[in-house]
């Protein structure tokens, strides 16, 4: 009967199978803290949309599961590897293979860095506008299963407002297009939709169309620094109230920029105990900097405007601010999101949760859509778990999910469900929609092959 | 054992249920071309949501098919009465439930009108941009069922781009909730998505939570005349190639202009023979305006900058050039939309059908996003239906959605497949694509009571 392994390579040829141990430990984990730790019995690494359909068949056939993968930079563990699985890495899928400037559309497969497709675009004076903190090493076909957001979708978008068209395989292995490739398309349900953010639980994304935007001529960088970080959220309402639409609106504490100083040797404490970063761009990017100056100077900002070069360095440090630490048990970054008007609230309450239950939080935001980064975690003694440490860990984690659901909010703004937050997913959605889904996902994948275990 | 007539007499009491006739006939078509006349067997009005689950529940009952309705102003069928149907009209359902100026959000029921809830959000700074040409007498629930586009799409996106979270009757008379309060939010399957554009075959919408976009603070109109309208149409390329983005751009062809001057005294035509209409706004608009001018002047345009009065004039204009006539088998509207670099040659293959057929033509577009509404008509004569223009009237219908597929487009943009798009779905959708939505449609509707015979 030979084992799937066998099957693999017999599909694909041994240069597109791996079964090296070190290499299943690497793929058998996303950034995300890890529950449930499997190995998977091979790692393939298709290079066409038939290896695709092969692995697929393949797996099918044996009852095993497949557990599609961008560049692994998920942190909800979306891309863990299941019991009996297949981790199927989409990483040399990479080509270009169209980019139209004048119908300001692209067309990739699914490996294709997100940082590459926005250097192809620059050339024409177009970019694809979802960015990811990630964006340097994470992979379109990875924006397009966790519906990634970044820093500028309060003006841009998340990736579901890029894209326009996937290729897909379904779990019979069968190939479908969904979508259009005009701007706009209504004919029929919105498949395109239900496969982004489905995490590969629905089918496996082997391409994508996506619509560019245009690079913006001018871009204005304000760094607004206040004496409390309560404050500056208070800074990002009256932003809103002045019908401005920054680009990027991000909202940095204190604990943050000690860590930025600490491991990067800038000097943004000695500015303030908490920073609101606002860039403006297009045309108009310098009015409304002004109007956004004015504002935030009037709430008691120290408002300055950057030059090129240190805004360029400030944004950068913004997108870092993750630090290189890979969450653990130890160390947990959410990704709740409020409405605007809580962001004060849910910043104070965050602050109260972190001192009640002895956990240490920084808090960094893309304040500008309500979706906030806290990161609590405790100190590790000499490789020993403190389980009483744990436990109040834990506890801060649950309250700070409880509480953005109470103030109207979302559990997971743009990081996706994964493994990791089905904790918390029967908070938000009551069974009715979650039986809806599970449906759902029986008709796309009724023997339950791809990616279990996640999502919904 | 009664009729439904009397069980919904009985659930919702005798004010919201009619039967008249001449209320029936009003209610069972929508503004499309009628492919099966039908009369309901009532119009039921109902008042709230639980009116909306006992009209579902008897319905379902009884095995009678519900179709919903807003404002009927569809013009695919999407409201056209099936066989053994009730129309549910929602048109009473028509309160702004919240608006928070601050969350830059509004619940409404569905039978808001787009007009009164953009008068709402104005007051604060704030607009809801999905704005089809019928924005003052169609309602919220409408456009989310079609998932309406407008002129501002190509800057502002589409009816769903716009919706958060959405209140659904199912076909079993539950109410779930989809989606999120927050801009951002990536938890589960993307329901809400499903239901924007299933045109009432998937469930009811009976609220909506909608994100408000800022009123731009300036606006500048710019009137570009083209002595040819392919010329006109390549203007739209050389503002992309600009790499400006403006919030609405109207492609008008000779015949357009003439109609709007015979119905409204204007003068269009003596400026040229075709108009590109182009509106910038936001803090940028000036600049922008400055940019497109100077590219559509090089390209050989008549540029002019519009005052105030005259730009509004203008965009009303453009708003009201479907003309009064409602279409019929005798005219019919398209709404194709082709990739942007094929306008020019899809416009000069639009002249040649209508030529090649012996049918009259005029073209309006959305043309930022590729969006065309050809209209072909033939003249009645004397009530008397001429058997080979309509032969030929079809024969143009059908070739000029061919070839949009064949330059990469779509056979609807916006108007959605209702009924009378259905002849052509199949073109652009291959079989397994539409069966995988008739299993959505099952698993959502098994007894198939929600607005059978339509949108897939």
């Amino acid at each position: 009967m030979g084992s799937i392994v066998e099957d693999l390579e017999g599909a694909l040829g041994l240069a597109k199978v791996s079964t090296d141990e070190a290499l299943l430990a690497l793929y058998a984990v996303d950034q995300a803290p890890v529950l449930d730790y499997q190995l998977p019995a091979a790692v393939v690494f298709p290079e066409t949309v038939a290896d695709v359909q092969a692995v697929v068949r393949s797996c099918a056939d044996r009852g095993t599961a497949v557990v599609a993968r961008g560049a692994g930079t998920g942190v909800s563990g979306g891309a863990h590897a299941s019991r009996n699985s297949v981790v199927l890495s989409l990483e040399r899928m990479n080509r270009i293979l169209d980019l139209n400037p004048d119908d300001e559309t692209a067309v990739v497969e699914p490996g294709v860095l997100n940082a590459v497709l926005n250097e192809a675009a620059a050339v024409h004076g177009l970019m694809f506008a979802p960015d990811p903190a990630s964006f340097r090493i994470s992979t379109i076909g990875g924006n397009v299963a966790t519906n990634a957001g970044g820093l500028r979708c309060a003006k841009y978008g998340v990736t579901r407002d890029s894209v326009l068209a996937l290729d897909v395989v379904l779990a019979d292995g069968s190939l479908i297009h969904t979508g259009h490739r005009t701007f706009k398309g209504v004919a029929g349900y919105d498949l395109t939709g239900l496969f982004v953010g489905s995490e590969g639980t629905l089918g496996i994304v082997v391409g994508v169309t996506v619509r560019l935007k245009y690079l913006p001529r001018d871009v204005q960088t304000i760094a607004a620094f206040y004496p409390d970080f309560r404050q500056a959220a208070s800074g990002v309402l009256a932003v809103g109230r002045a019908r401005v639409q920054p680009a990027i609106m991000e909202l940095l504490d204190g604990g943050t920029l000690a860590q930025l100083d600490d491991l990067h040797g800038s000097d943004l404490s000695s500015r303030g105990r908490s920073l609101l970063l606002i860039q403006t761009d297009g045309f108009g990017a310098a009015a409304e900097a002004d109007v956004i100056r004015t504002v935030l100077a009037a709430g008691g900002a120290l408002v300055t405007t950057e030059s090129t070069a240190e805004a360029e360095q400030l944004v950068e440090l913004r997108r870092s601010s993750r630090g290189a630490e890979v969450d653990d048990e130890y160390r947990v970054g959410e990704d709740v999101a409020v409405p605007r008007s809580r962001l004060v609230d849910y910043i104070a309450a965050l602050e109260a949760m972190a001192g009640a239950y002895g956990v240490n939080l920084k808090v960094v935001a893309h304040a500008g859509d309500g979706n906030l980064h806290p990161t609590f975690w405790i100190d590790r003694v000499d490789r020993a778990v403190d389980e009483d440490a744990m436990k109040r860990l834990n506890l801060a984690l649950d309250a700070s999910i409880a509480t953005a659901l109470e103030m109207g909010g979302t559990i997971t703004g743009e990081h996706g469900v994964g493994q990791y937050k089905l904790r918390w997913l029967g908070l938000e959605q009551p069974e009715p929609v979650r039986e809806l889904q599970r449906r759902i996902k029986r008709l796309f994948d009724p023997a339950g092959i791809l990616n279990p275990g996640k999502a919904i």
